[in-house]
This record gives C-alpha cells, sequence and structure tokens, in this order.
C-alpha cells in the first residue's frame, strides 16, 4: 500500500465500523427503551452477532498493513496523524491480547455480571468473590499484555482517560480528597434542620413538560435531531451525528430525580450533537476521554443546574407546572437540591460527597491490580475507608462493595473519570466566567446561549483533536488543578451552610 | 463439502441471514416510528450498508456450492428437503441476474419512486411516464434473465405467489370480477339513505384504549412480545420471533380507520407471532406467500371486524368509551362500517368493490409486461377499466394509475396477492364454520379462542411448509375457489341492503 492507498483504507474501515457502531447503538437503544420483555433472548444473539462482526472489523490484518505504510510518514496533515493514532491505539491493543485470553474474559466478566446481580440481591459477597478474583486476575493478564508505564494501573487508565497516569492521579486526588473531607466536616458541624420537597404526587405528564422546557433552555435539539424517552437507568447514546437520544426516569413521589437526570444527559447530548461532525471521516468526532464527556454533563447538573442563579430564572416557571411548590421558597428550593449527606451509595450522592466515593475506588482498584489486597480483604478495606472519608459504615456488601455493575464487567480504572469530569468542568467553568464576565447575570436571566458557545467552541467542536491533559491546558492555559473545584465547593457551601 | 457439512452451512448461513434481517426490521422500524427528521441521511447510509451485506450473504457462493453437494441428495428429511428449497429458489435467481442490471434496476427504481412521488403531487404523469417505461422495461429483462414458464408474468407473480400463474389467475378472477360487478350493480341500485358515524373530535388516548381492546380479545400479545405505535401507513414488521409489532393510525374526527387499520394489522401479528419458531434453522417460520400473510389480515378486519356477530360483543364496549356512539344503534353502526361505494382509490375501498382495483391492475400489469400496451395508453387503459368496472373515472391521474407507488418501485405482480388473500380467508373461513359449528355464537360471545385455535394450528404453525395452493388444498380439501368469497359477500350484502 502506498500513503494514499493507506489512508483510504483506514478511512473506508473507519466509515464501515460507523455504520456498524450506529447500528449497534439502535439495536441497544430499542432494547432498553422499546423492546417488549420476550424480545431479550434473540435480540441478545443478535447484538452478539453484530458485535463479533465490529470487532472483526476492528482487527482486520489489514489495518496493520496500512498503519506499517504510514508508520515513517512524515508529511501527514493534523488530521490525517489523528486518524492513524487512534487506529494505531485500539489496534495495537487489539492485537497483543490472545485470542484465548480475550475468550476467557468474555466468560469471565458474563459469570461475573450474572453472579454480582445474583450476591447482591442476596447480600452475600461470598457468592460473587470467587468470579471477582478470576476477573481481577485475567484483568491483570491483559494489562500484562498490553505492557504499561511505571504503574500497572496505568493499563487500566488508559482505556478511559487517555494519557492519564496513577502519577497524576496521585497529584491530584489526595488534596481533593483532603478538601473534600474538611468541607464535609465544616458542613456537618453547621448543619440544622433542613427544608423539604413538599409531599405528593407529581405526575410524568408534568414531570416531563419541566425536563422539556430545561432542555430547550440548555440548547438541547431533541426535537429534530434527538429524543427523550424514559428508562430506569438514564442514559445518553448516538444512533448517529444527527440522532443523539437521552432518556430520563419520572418518580411520581418526588421531581428532583427527573430534573437532574435531564440535565445531565442534556449535558452529555449537547456534547455528541456539536462534535465536529465534519471530521468523521478522520474520527475526530468523538470526546478525547469518558472524563472530559462527564464533565458536560456534570457541569450543566451541578455547577448551572444546581446554581441559585439557574433557579431564579426557573423556579417560577417550575412552580408554574407544580403549583405544589408555591409554598417553597426559592432560597429553600435551592438548599433542598443542595443537602449535604454522607450516604453509602455513589450514584445517589451530592456534589460534595461525590468525589469521595469515586477517591475509595480508585485508592481500592491500585491496591487490587497490584495485588497488594486480596478479594478476602476488599469488604473491610471499602469499610474502612467509608468510615474515614465519610464518617459511615455499609450494613452490608450490598450497600458497600458490591453496589456498581463495574468490576464484574472488568471495567477497572473507569471510576476515576466520574471525579476527574468534576474538575475538568470547574475548571473549564473558572475560565468561562473570566471569557463571559456577566455569565452569572445571563443565567439569571434564564439565557444559557453563550455558555452554549463557548463550551461548543472550546470543547464539543474540538472532538478529540487533543488528549485530556492538552485540552484542558488549550482551554484553561494550565494543567488540571483541582482547587478550581474545591474553591467552587466552598464558596457555594459556605454560603449556604452559613460558615 | 459432504452433505452434513452442506447442510450445516446452509443452516449457519440462514441464521447469519436471520441476524441481519433482524437487525434490518429494527433500523427500519426505529426509522419509521421513533427517529427524529434529521436522522434521515445517516440512517439512509446506515441502511444501505446492512442491505448490501445481507445481499452479500444471500449470493454467496458457498450456498451454491453446498446445493450441488445436496442435489443428486435422496435422504433429505422433509424439512431438510425445505431448507434447499428455499436456499435454491432465491439464489439461483439472484444468480441469473447480471450485477450491471440490477444495478440498473436499483438506480432506475430510486429515480422512479422519487419522479412518481414528484409527478403524483404535480398531478402530471408526464412527469412519471418516462422513469415508469424505464423501470417497465429493465424488469421485463429481469423476467427474461430468470426464465419462466408460459405467460411472462409468471415470473413475476412468483416473487409474491409461489406456484401462482397467469393460467390459474385467469381461472379464478374473471368470475371474481364478473360476481363482484354484478353484486356491486345490485348493490347500488338498492341504495338508500345510510346513516352516517356521529360527529366530534375522538381523541387519541381512547381511539388507543379501542384498538387494544380489540387486539387483546383476538390474541394479539402486543405486551410481552409485540407493541403498537403510531405511524401515518399503518404496517406490521417482525423484529425477531417474540418481537412482532404493529402501528397504526388516529384520527382525531372518526375512530374507523383506527379501528380497522388496528384488526387488520393485529391479524398479520398473530400470524408472525404463531409461526413455527421452532423450525426456523429451516427457514420454515415464514407465510408462504404475501397472500396467505394477507388473507389473515383481511380475515380479521373483515370477516371478523366488520361482521354483525362481533359488534354484538364489541359495539356496548366502543358505546363506553366513546358515549358520542350511544345515539347510534348496533345495527346503524354495522351499516356504517360496511358501506358499499365504488370510489377511485384501492387503499380505501371497500370490502365488495377492493377486489375490483386489483383486478384491474392484475389486467393491465398483463398486458404491460408482454409489451401489448405502452406507458402512454396507460391512463386511458386505467380509466377505461375504471369506468367499465366500478363505473367511476379518476378526475386526473394521481387518483388513477400513479396512487399506488407499487410500480415506481418495480412491484408488479404484487397486487393479485391482495384479492387473493380475500379468497383464501373466505375459504378458510366456509372450513373454520365446518370445523367450529358454533362459531357465530362464539364471536357474538367476544370469544375468538377457537378462532384464533384453528388458525394457529391449520395456517400458522404450518410456516411455509406448502404451497399456497398446497396449504389451501389440505386445510379445506380442494384447490382455490373464487365462489366461497362470492357467497359470503353476497349473503352479506343483501342482508344490509335487502335485495
Amino acid at each position: 500500500m502506498n500513503k494514499e492507498e493507506a489512508l483510504n483504507f483506514l478511512k473506508e474501515q473507519l466509515k464501515t465500523m460507523n455504520y456498524l457502531g450506529s447500528t449497534l447503538s439502535i439495536v441497544s437503544w430499542d432494547m432498553e427503551v422499546m423492546a417488549p420483555s420476550q424480545a431479550i433472548d434473540y435480540r441478545s444473539e443478535v447484538m452478539g452477532y453484530l458485535s463479533t462482526q465490529y470487532h472483526q472489523l476492528a482487527t482486520d490484518s489489514r489495518i496493520g498493513e496500512a498503519l506499517e505504510a504510514l508508520s515513517s510518514e512524515i508529511s501527514l496533515t493534523q488530521h490525517e496523524t489523528k486518524l492513524v493514532e487512534n487506529f494505531k491505539d485500539s489496534y495495537e491493543k487489539n492485537k497483543k491480547i490472545p485470542e484465548s485470553l480475550q475468550r476467557e474474559l468474555t466468560i469471565a466478566t458474563s459469570k461475573g455480571s450474572q453472579y454480582w446481580k445474583k450476591a447482591k440481591e442476596k447480600q452475600n459477597y461470598e457468592i460473587f468473590k470467587p468470579y471477582l478474583k478470576q476477573v481481577i486476575d485475567l484483568a491483570i493478564k491483559q494489562a500484562e499484555c498490553v505492557g504499561y508505564e511505571g504503574h500497572i494501573y496505568n493499563a487500566f487508565l488508559d482505556d478511559f482517560e487517555k494519557g492519564m497516569t496513577v502519577e497524576e492521579l496521585d497529584r491530584i486526588f489526595p488534596p481533593l480528597r483532603d478538601g473534600l473531607v474538611a468541607l464535609l466536616d465544616k458542613i456537618m458541624k453547621a448543619k440544622q434542620d433542613e427544608p423539604h420537597h413538599p409531599e405528593g404526587e407529581f405526575d410524568k405528564d408534568r414531570q416531563e413538560q419541566l425536563s422539556l422546557m430545561l432542555l430547550d433552555a440548555m440548547g438541547y435539539d431533541y426535537k429534530e435531531s434527538g429524543r427523550v424517552d424514559e428508562t430506569e437507568h438514564p442514559f445518553t447514546t448516538s444512533l448517529g451525528p444527527k440522532d443523539v437520544r437521552i432518556t430520563t426516569h419520572y418518580y411520581e413521589e418526588s421531581i428532583e430525580s427527573a430534573i437532574f437526570s435531564s440535565v445531565h444527559e442534556g449535558g452529555h447530548a449537547i456534547y455528541d450533537q456539536n462534535m465536529p461532525h465534519q471530521l468523521a471521516e478522520y474520527g475526530i468526532d468523538e470526546a478525547p476521554s469518558m472524563g472530559i464527556h462527564e464533565s458536560q454533563s456534570r457541569f450543566y447538573e451541578n455547577i448551572i443546574g444546581r446554581s441559585l442563579s439557574f433557579w431564579r430564572a426557573f423556579y417560577p416557571k417550575l412552580q408554574k407546572i407544580f403549583p405544589e411548590y408555591q409554598e417553597i421558597s426559592l432560597e429553600d428550593f435551592y438548599r433542598i437540591v443542595n443537602k449535604v449527606t454522607p450516604s453509602l451509595v455513589r450514584t445517589e450522592a451530592d456534589e460534595v460527597t461525590y468525589s469521595l466515593h469515586v477517591i475509595i475506588r480508585y485508592e481500592i482498584e491500585k491496591l487490587m491490580v497490584s495485588g497488594a489486597v486480596s478479594v478476602d480483604e476488599l469488604p473491610a478495606l471499602w469499610n474502612q475507608k467509608y468510615e474515614e472519608y465519610l464518617g459511615i459504615t455499609p450494613p452490608n456488601d450490598s450497600e458497600g462493595l458490591m453496589q456498581d455493575v463495574h468490576w464484574s464487567e472488568a471495567l477497572i480504572g473507569y471510576f476515576p473519570s466520574y471525579a476527574l469530569g468534576n474538575l475538568y468542568g470547574a475548571q473549564f467553568y473558572h475560565q468561562m466566567k473570566k471569557d463571559i464576565p456577566n455569565v452569572t447575570e445571563q443565567i439569571e436571566a434564564g439565557d444559557l446561549t453563550e455558555i452554549f458557545n463557548w463550551l461548543k467552541t472550546n470543547v464539543h467542536e474540538q472532538g478529540n483533536l487533543y488528549t485530556p491533559a492538552e485540552l484542558v491546558e488549550r482551554v484553561t492555559g494550565e494543567p488540571l488543578n483541582p482547587q478550581y473545584f474545591l474553591d467552587y465547593l466552598n464558596e457555594k457551601y459556605s454560603r449556604i451552610y452559613h460558615f
């Protein structure tokens, strides 16, 4: 292959992979949102078939030939270089993992998920333990095959947060942890009686009306190039460049979950809708990492969606839809949606404690993959850290180390992205306030257009042209710094809790 | 390949084709029912890719090798024989059509559909004419390549109604046509003032409630292995063996369309839900023909759904949902939904005139593909036949020969299936009444279970083990006979119109 042939081959392969990727997204979305219960068995077979086809495309040996042909090519454009890098990364990683190991891991995670579910239901870690051990052992083997520099955990991080390392996280997480623990301590000491949501039945239709109003304000086009549906666990998925769908959840007894699920997923959706789709042929129309994607959802959910300014604009509209809230003042509503309480479950945690849940997992995972802690020791270690950082101990392992699905599926190294999202978001916001000096006034007026445009220009339209670290530095002029997030939280919560 | 290898290969190939077929159904259903408007462009590319993949599987040269290996095999079971036959049929047909012709036809039908739409909008046949000519010419070429015995139209019929021939249709359709024209004449002479639907706004929710009630009674499982949604043009599709979905249409100004669309599609859906899925590996879980499939939908829509017995059971329930109908007696409602009027458009035709619309198309298509009538002569021929059989002349070609999409897509030979469905249904019903002597009483009691079971055993669970002709003979003990349909209509309408 000459240069042109090699580039054309990669582009064509990517195009085909994207067709299959889109197909898989459509088929999964339908499975999650629309399919009748009995469809599951056959649908799983169909998805298995499509996944295998995708894997075959991704490991096609002609990719290796094309990469070889381009390996000493120095006259590539920035976009072409990115195309080559993206393929190189996944292709070479794939090639290093023996098929037998891949197969073993597939079986182990399939069993792992199954027994995790069972063990969690029965609150019995012993049921899950042997399968977890197997998953961890195989994941370590895989990391050894792929190779890494420094800590073995770097091999895991690389799958979700390109370029991120233990060395870097060990610079960022300890001050974050200490800052959060200190803040939490202040909050707990200052805590007095707190206001509550009104009781009532908040029907789905009105919750949907509210969600759509907020999503409209954010600039998510759910009418012509998206959809909003309902599922038990909310998510965002791209079925095509102009088909980005979210789901949310309406609980009749409370409107809070629908609001913040919608706004969170809306943040993800805006990102996907504003990717540089014109660069799709180079594979640049994707986020550089999980953490950067999460930064957008958590930015809208928390920094915007839980701010007083935001509710100055939207609370009167909420009260119109829900007259039940006439009796609750704006300030009380603001305090309700920003209530801080140490809790056992990550997915239900507030803005202050959330990252502590993540850091606990990070600290445990590091020990786990370096062999310093055995599966037997995990529950005690988990509980000890919850006591230390959050002051609470799980009554059982189902609300403890078995609460998340991740480990059963060998998703080790994924958790840090959640906390990094908070940090990226706060650092972006710090810069945004410099670039848009009256941003608070704009939010108070219910006008999120400039915020949308700022994110679009600085983050969304950059796709994966830069690594997370490069992007943060380009946008904010300095490396990732957890202090911005801590400052934001301290300022916000010292006002709420008066300390 | 030895026998076993060849059979296994065919089974594996079929399995893969079914995965891709299911995928295409999911992706199309989503496109029709769920996708946002801007998704179309990319989705079309995805569907193009999947179709090409499917075509490659269907024309894989190893199918030829397997068929070759099995060609002199005499010790095949009935199911294995069917597997081989199904592959042989489509594979050899495909092989006989040169790729260049296939490509020309794809382009011609794509343009044909486009210009048909434009021409229909502008009521100007001249816009469509040259493209129609091209489609017809290429379709004739294709028929010549594939080959046929007797009339060239037999090649077209074979695609939709396996084993059906011009010779057979020329035995069946003329007496049907004459009988219908005579019946229509009697009805028109007996016609007096007829009752009307009440005016009002019939909201979607109540129409859905009614539709689901009727579908429940029919035995269509839309809860656990199906769905009911809304689209402009109602349809049924199988996304998997336990995922058979229908769509219907709710017009706020009238409940009639929703009722009969739902019941019609429900008939299709019950069929697909009760196929012999355990024989899927042999490809036996399909209808033997379009006409047999249509027999089930039209049986439920007309023979059951427009019967007085049916509404004796369900009209009181309808009146509960729609108190607007309190003022309309059961007998008047029955007359309203069975009103006979010659009309221009096939899809809006009543039970008596419907088959005449089809016969007109059949007579024209025969002339069309044998070169006996040119595209220039089509409008005059069309209008002349409408005047002759139905006593009306279209005011323009959009309500005349351009009303259907079929010809623009080279779907020639498809129309007869619609009328055959009526005939099959009536002949099945004649037998069913012998087998279930009190079937009318059961319908009047709102109990359709025995009907469901009779169709399941005699038709649905037979899959495509038999050709349409064989199935009719097996179930009713004699070949297809249009007299049953004519008798049914004459008995029904002589009572309604008192002659």
